[in-house]
């Protein structure tokens, strides 16, 4: 018999959520794990959230599709070029041109589907304030909103039987700090994958903005980043 | 040159959200309806949106595919037999069947993701707490709590830019009412479709809640509906 509380974790195989994902099954959850296929512009994504699931031995895993009619002008899901070369600076000028409209709105409202499905009260997300403060809705302000939208939501919520939590316990992390806490519960980061523009065999770029952020997380650690590189094209920190 | 401002529907082509676009437009919006695709038991609804859309003049129609990977368990979704015959007092008990866990919440999202793509500040959604007063998704507190959070998603939340309104006219109105204020506004209900389980005419059972809540909202406006239904189906009320 298994008592362990079901936690649905969003789930996208790149450094962050991963490392959240860890951290769930470490405070005793069992991970129902959830990916978006977004018409992201490779389907490495996927795939790497997929040997995360298997290597986190998580209890399901589902992706989900999502119809991209409603957003339109993000450099995920369209043709505008992903920004290379940039330093923290002008990174941290406005929202990215990467921000896709209301994404998490949407991706946690599936997840909160799920954890009505599941019967279960707790979400976990991998949202980071520090290093990307441009997006809307990766703030602690939001995250709070949206939990307490949740408890009104459900079936639960009028019953009074469920105390929905959404987990992000990243957002006030800096990437080193979120690497060290993944590392010292041995993630295995060389099967994630953060970039925002890896070529076709799932080869990072090492220039884009999450390139750029995640070699510096790992070079403040001391350490080299074992994910697969373009050769020659890890930015210069 | 239009200078209207522009408003998402969400439009389901039955009788409540056909009245709240109706309502939209009489009150100066440009309609951008939207309709959810979730595998419904019969495509009659998006056919009635479609229908609705048309003769609205909407300013663009969108239909979105909703994964449903996270929902389970619902008469509207799976092979639970939809309950007939049932009194007023009998649905009032509890919460429904066909409730769908987080369905408002996941339809409120792509609506907030289409909102900030056109730089709208807008949506207007059908639900009502008196007739259906058992879904938590279609209480007032519910619709206020996502349009705080929606106000703190989006770019335009953060720029200071949009002041989000979800529109919900119907929340507080009979069924009486909500069909005298859409005959009021010129709705030709004929093309609408309430029915949980209609034929594959698209025939209405005229036996479900929903049949049973429209025929008696008629009955108390002393017409008759004009929607098909089966021969000799309807509801006695």
């Amino acid at each position: 018999m298994n008592a362990k509380p079901k936690a649905v974790t969003l789930l996208s195989g790149g450094l962050d959520s991963t490392t959240t994902a860890a951290i769930a099954k470490s405070l005793g959850f069992d991970i129902y794990a959830m990916t978006f296929d977004y018409g992201q512009r490779h389907d490495i994504e996927i795939k790497s959230a997929q040997l995360v699931a298997e290597e986190l031995g998580v209890a399901e895993h589902i992706i989900t599709q999502i119809d991209m009619r409603a957003f339109k002008g993000s450099a995920l899901t369209s043709e505008i070029a992903v920004p290379k070369g940039r330093s923290a600076d002008e990174m941290g000028d406005g929202i990215p041109i990467t921000y896709v409209p209301a994404r998490n709105t949407v991706f946690l409202s599936f997840a909160l589907a799920w954890t009505e499905t599941l019967q279960a009260n707790d979400i976990f997300i991998g949202v980071n304030a520090v290093d990307y403060s441009g997006y809307p809705d990766c703030r602690p302000e939001f995250i709070n909103s949206f939990e307490q939208m949740g408890r009104l939501a459900t079936r639960a919520g009028v019953e009074g039987t469920q105390q929905l939590t959404i987990h992000a316990p990243l957002i006030q992390l800096t990437k080193a700090e979120i690497i060290r806490k993944g590392l010292d519960l041995g993630v295995d980061y060389s099967i994630t994958n953060s970039c925002y523009d890896p070529d076709s065999d799932g080869q990072a770029c090492g220039q884009c903005d999450a390139c750029f952020l995640r070699l510096k997380g790992f070079e403040d650690n001391g350490i080299s980043d074992t994910a697969p590189y373009q050769q020659d094209a890890r930015a210069v920190i």
